[in-house]
């Protein structure tokens, strides 16, 4: 078996049905494969679930909001936002945004979504660094947004610096350029210099700036957030999700800060009743453990450096990472290599250039798990 | 105070600030007024929450998909989706479905979204026959949709015909044709015939007939639903929700059947991982309920039903209505009689022709309350 396809296409059939539009009648959903395995180390999941405690909090969260189900949610969030705001004042330093400076969506993908549906469009150009995040491009396709990109740095650091972001962004002219910091699916960390570099290149055309912080907690000390650049350049948005540092994935909450004006425009596109009120009950829950979520935060930072540098020792290229992942070299095909893991119970992922591929950061019995199976599955 | 201000359009900044695309700016983010009132008759909610014994299996639910919640949720959502094919069935006398002919989202507005962003965008042309749901064009909007309307027959039936269809569809030449029964705001069921004509004439161009039941359950004796037709007519979408007869507009769960080709078209534009596990598990917790929740449904036709006979014999114009609300004519200025019923805590809406106000069915107390109120605020 080698690296299984990420979905295979559909087959549409092709006489009287309705036909789908230009790039949508043949293309394939997006996706990693859901495998049952012992070690699923292939799409950046926390892997600690919910203490009882939390768990069962939860379920009183749930009985409370089901009661009152009959009635559509709170349209806006408040509640929700006005939690969001103080959890990242604490994370990242800042003052507490206001309320009308924080949104929130089922994931980080339907903020990106939703964003894009309000700034681009038709005629409209978001800018990229590759390699990236697999469902940047599907964003700007579902929203007729033009998507290009620029290269990032060399490997194995694939850096980007302020002089590249600029170039890229002089040559293109984008109204929208994404930043991801840490990169996923490389793991690096931005200096403020460089987000700071595109929020000024794109202001005097009124460009968007988002910087896409998914992995934001995981970033090592010292490296900073760029909430703390809001005040000063308005055309920043900072994207952030409880799918990953929260371990929850499965609740699907994404959020962003930004200036009210696009918080307001954004509010504009987002469906009414977009964020059902078990959503909303379950992040506040899961926000008011955040001791307990973020506890296991430091131990898959430290797990991640020890297994950075072990992978060096190993003798891989390794990318720096910020995040719950690390992205390294095979010394075989990458594909032979995934394919040996997965026989040996460990699920990667095969993304980024050829002959890389990423693993998350799992507990210690998964970690220990993948180290064990690549001293097989790739001999040095 | 007037009718309620549907939303104030938000305050954008214009110096430096990103510029939304176009149609964007400055509009106003869709949603009707959420006031706390006594007697809240102005969205359509199912008036009854869930009974103990639902809000406890609901927590329960929720409080054992919390124990996974740090893993993303099953994208393809199988077993809900098994669970609705199966409810349809039981509920409209149709085999049935198979999975690859059922889809869930955040309820049927990200249903209709979907449904645009694959079938709709640059070019192609959506129709609908007004007075309709207020968010259609919003659809399209977002979707970059031509969106285009042809009238429903005159008051007070609001009724469609096969050929005023017909003719709409060859006037138009739409790429989708969306066709609501029960109608929302005039609560008009439409008969077979017009849906077949529709998807008949739709059908040599490979046209898409949307067909919007999420009142489906309210609908008098003898109404069938256009879920009959899949079987002829592959061109044939049916949308429902679980906002109104399982009164769960909280919980926000939308689904569709119709050809397994186009899901699979909806699946490609679906954001990965769109449906949360909580959602999921508490949407297949009310399916295990829906005796309950379905028994409630009985007591709402028939308040409708007794409703809409005391406005009759007040004197009132009223649409003959299939849904959980009643369109009529107020004998005096509607803003005013809105006025008035409001400051006797009675909340409707103010929606359809110039003159007319809908009005949801509560609880016997509820519509007790709304006809004493109009006594009052809109004497004979």
């Amino acid at each position: 078996m080698g690296p299984m396809p990420e979905n295979s296409a559909p087959t549409l059939a092709t006489d009287a049905l309705p036909q789908p539009r230009d790039g949508i009648a043949g293309a394939a959903p997006y996706g990693a494969p859901q495998l049952e395995v012992e070690h699923a180390l292939n799409v950046n999941e926390n892997p600690y679930g919910p203490s009882p405690e939390l768990a069962a909090s939860i379920g009183r969260a749930a009985a409370d909001a089901a009661v009152g189900l009959n009635r559509y949610p709170d349209r806006e969030a408040l509640d929700l936002r006005t939690d969001l705001g103080e959890y990242l004042a604490a994370e990242s330093g800042i003052a507490a945004p206001p309320l009308e400076s924080v949104w929130a969506a089922n994931g980080s993908n339907e903020i990106m979504h939703q964003l894009l549906l309000a700034f681009g469009g038709p005629g409209r150009t978001a800018l990229g660094f590759t390699p990236h995040y697999s469902m940047y491009p599907e964003y700007a396709r579902d929203t007729y947004t033009r998507w290009v990109t620029a290269e990032r740095g060399p490997e194995p650091e694939f850096a980007l610096t302020a002089e590249a972001v600029t170039a890229a962004i002089a040559a293109h002219e984008p109204n929208i350029v994404v930043l991801t910091s840490p990169n996923n699916p490389t793991g690096t960390a931005l200096t403020l210099d460089v987000v700071e570099a595109a929020a000024a290149a794109l202001a005097p055309s009124r460009g968007l700036l988002v910087v896409d912080e998914a992995y934001g907690e995981f970033r090592r000390d010292g490296v900073p957030s760029a909430l703390t650049l809001l005040d000063r350049h308005p055309n920043i948005v900072v994207t952030r999700t409880m799918s990953k540092a929260f371990a929850l994935a499965g609740a699907r909450l994404g959020y962003l800060v930004a200036h009210p004006a696009i918080v307001d425009a954004v509010r504009v596109v987002r469906l009414p009743y977009h964020l059902s009120a078990v959503t909303q009950a379950v992040a506040r829950a899961a926000l008011a453990h955040r001791e307990e979520l973020l506890g296991k935060v430091a131990l898959l930072r430290s797990e991640r450096d020890a297994l950075a540098e072990h992978l060096v020792a190993r003798g891989h290229d390794v990318a720096p990472s910020d995040a719950n992942f690390i992205l390294f070299r095979t010394f075989s095909d990458r594909d032979a290599v995934f394919e040996a893991l997965l026989d040996r119970s460990v699920l990667v992922r095969a993304v980024g250039p050829a002959g890389w591929l990423r693993v998350s950061i799992g507990t210690p019995e998964n970690n220990t798990a993948f180290r064990t199976a690549l001293e097989e599955a790739d001999p040095r």
